[in-house]
């Protein structure tokens, strides 16, 4: 019988505010981030998760993640991976973890960090990619993964079963289509407010080259020089490849409404965060007023309590769920059910550090199992840090390729949880001066 | 020039759950902590603030107050008191740290302890209790202190001054009736969960003895029990008494409306946390449902942003402010205006450790300088663990009695500090199994 072992838990930094990659107008310099957590079996193997921060308050993450181990170690591992839906209800439903939050912010993203560690534990000991591992589930066990308690009023687990009933029957095929062209991607590459037009252009250039027909921009610190940015990538486009743009949280509920309408002309496709993720009604209000232009938001969304009343209330148009914000697998499936009766195409946010090897098979589930479509669906692609994954995030011809490893992609290499560990690592050593991820320099 | 030093911060723990004091049908066991915050200045004053949790986490608080730490350290005294409106921005706007909310959870209540905690010293530099301090502010610097950028489509700068300038009037008459006849109480103390009959009899007969005319009930574990134990309260009291009811989260919105409908024959003035803190819909749901049974909530409400829309979509009756839970007193100012706009009564949360005595300022300075009534107004008063403060709140006769002492009455006595110390306080290792807060023992 094996038995769920102490927890390595390892606060890893990259120093990436050094060249402004990641820069919007809300998050200047972020230096990406992860409290990575290991969860060790006594039969020697191991899960993988993490909470992805942008830098300072990595450490707050991180001794959240300690404070669940608790309640795993010395757990059943069979017992455990046969019912991940009550492993779930046990992590969230602590009492006393609960006022953290509740069911929100750093104790949540604890919580799904080592919700997630279990699936890729469970992925790989079936010797499967974690999509796979999902879309091979009968429809009454990924019912049974999902706490309704907050839910029902909006889906019921009858409604949910139907529902993937419905798409079950052509899983075979969609699996091989996955498996043959990939899943679609857009690119937020080129779109950094940190960066210079002249870099923009180039960046953007190289993108449609690679084969993206969807690019977003970074917007919501000047909108006069949103609007000039919009319409210089417009120019360099031309009207077939999409532009979305992403304010990141920084206007009010009018200003948002004003400021879209001063960028519709030159073709938007959706406005992302337009304003706090917590305003159901704010969003509801700007999507009336921004229409035909799509509202998405999502990533800074706390949970599926919230999820439900955007996607009810007909608040956004696209739902941009999180690897690594809610808690985990078992929430972002709920959060798919969701969007999938409302007919709102999930965009998932990636980027960052991980979040683009973790998110996919969610979307690729998603498709094979849920929602049966990719249909005005793209994964987001941010092109950096896939290095220091065992097993990086492909994306070629703008489509995200189906992974093949087992697990769910949220591995880091040894030398990067060496190199990067803070305030330890070399990286960090190396260059004391820079160790706050306050320093700013020009782009590279 | 004075500026603030490094923070001491304390893990203090009371193992409140070997009386089952607190018990609720969400939190069966609390162990009521403080992260508690010593905010000092160079010249020797400090200001204490606290994250109020339950026991387990109590460390993960601790580490986010170390985060806010650094953005404190340094800053000059006197420029940071003389604009507490920037001060609250500077702290919440972090972009690293707000990541990990943003604006909600473990993060954001150590931002509001420690913006407490500066108001704590502001009060005493000013030799004022902290409600008097407030009350005697005038309404533009009250507008000062409040970031309007997510609340501004349901209340403006301006609609937020001209409500004051008309509650400054009579400012002079309500601080004279405070002092003299108090705050309206109501009382938790006789309704716990974990209490058998006998000692709900018992509590129910002192509380109304002692002048309290509204008692709370908690309930939500399984609704036969509850209607008989609101049943029998009835009958203890008669009609006159008002009875509120604490479901504490436990129920989904169709199962709350169906459960309240059970309870409403035997006199329910209002239904607390029927469900989710996050369900603004669902919320506005339950109220429709469950009229004219007043719907409650906010003790768990993570920030303004739902506060506002709780407020105006009508989903609330009865705004329930907590002095810990959002960052500090600026965003509960922002909130009391936002309940004022919408003729929404004010009853906060409170009990725990430490929140009557903070709170009680907030709900003064509402009745002097926002509201202008305690009509339908009461706090939440718990009779225990008042004996650790400096300047203990003090409820005589249903009410609460105005501070005198200058300062926001957080402040904790130096040998609870020590003694209630986690994991090394004498209180802890004296009894080290009882340590985890996880033992059960019968009532005392």
């Amino acid at each position: 019988m094996a038995e769920f072992r102490p927890f390595e838990v390892s606060d890893v930094r990259f120093p990436t505010s050094r060249s402004l990659d990641g820069s919007d107008a809300m998050n200047p310099d972020p230096d990406y981030s992860a409290a990575y957590v290991t969860v060790p079996t006594s039969d020697g193997d191991a899960g993988n998760g993490f909470v992805f921060t942008i830098g300072r308050g990595n450490e707050v993450a991180a001794s959240a993640i300690h404070a669940v181990e608790a309640m795993v170690v010395g757990l059943d591992v069979d017992e455990v991976l046969g019912d991940m839906g009550a492993f779930w209800r046990r992590l969230v439903s602590d009492s006393q973890l609960r006022w953290l939050g509740p069911e929100k912010g750093v104790m949540h993203m604890a919580v799904g960090a080592v919700v997630n560690a279990v699936w890729d534990l469970k992925a790989r000991r079936a010797g499967l990619p974690l999509w796979a591992l999902l879309a091979e589930m009968t429809p009454r066990q990924l019912v049974d993964l999902v706490d309704f308690t907050y839910l029902s009023d909006a889906l019921t687990p009858g409604e949910a079963l139907a529902l993937l009933e419905r798409a079950a029957a052509a899983r075979t095929e969609r699996m091989a289509h996955l498996r043959e062209s990939g899943y679609p991607a857009y690119t937020t590459s080129a779109g950094w407010l940190g960066y210079s037009d002249e870099k923009v252009t180039r960046l953007v250039g190289e993108a449609v080259a690679d084969g993206f027909t969807h690019l977003k921009l970074k917007v919501g610190a000047d909108i006069d020089d949103d609007e000039r940015r919009v319409k210089l990538v417009r120019g360099l486009v031309g009207p077939d490849v999409l532009i979305s743009v992403d304010a990141n949280q920084r206007w009010g509920v009018d200003e948002a409404i004003a400021n879209v309408r001063r960028l519709t002309p030159h073709g938007v496709y959706w406005i992302e965060e337009a304003t706090s993720p917590d305003d159901i009604l704010g969003h509801r209000a700007i999507a009336e007023g921004v229409h035909p232009v799509r509202v998405a938001t999502g990533e800074h969304v706390a949970n599926a309590v919230i999820f439900k009343q955007l996607l009810a209330s007909g608040a956004i148009d696209v739902c941009q769920i999180d690897a690594c914000r809610v808690a985990g697998v078992n929430e972002n499936i709920a959060i798919l059910l969701l969007a999938a009766k409302y007919g709102v195409p999930v965009c998932p946010h990636a980027g960052g550090v991980g979040l683009c090897e973790v998110v996919q098979h969610l979307s690729m589930f998603d498709f094979v199992a849920v929602s049966g479509t990719t249909e005005g669906r793209w994964i987001e692609f941010v092109d950096h840090l896939h290095e220091h994954f065992e097993d990086p995030a492909v994306v070629t011809g703008g489509a995200y390729r189906a992974p093949r490893a087992p697990g769910s992609g949220a591995r880091m290499l040894p030398d990067t949880l060496r190199d990067y560990s803070f305030p330890d690592g070399v990286v960090w050593t190396a260059s004391a001066d820079e160790t706050t991820g306050n320093t700013h320099h020009t782009t590279g």
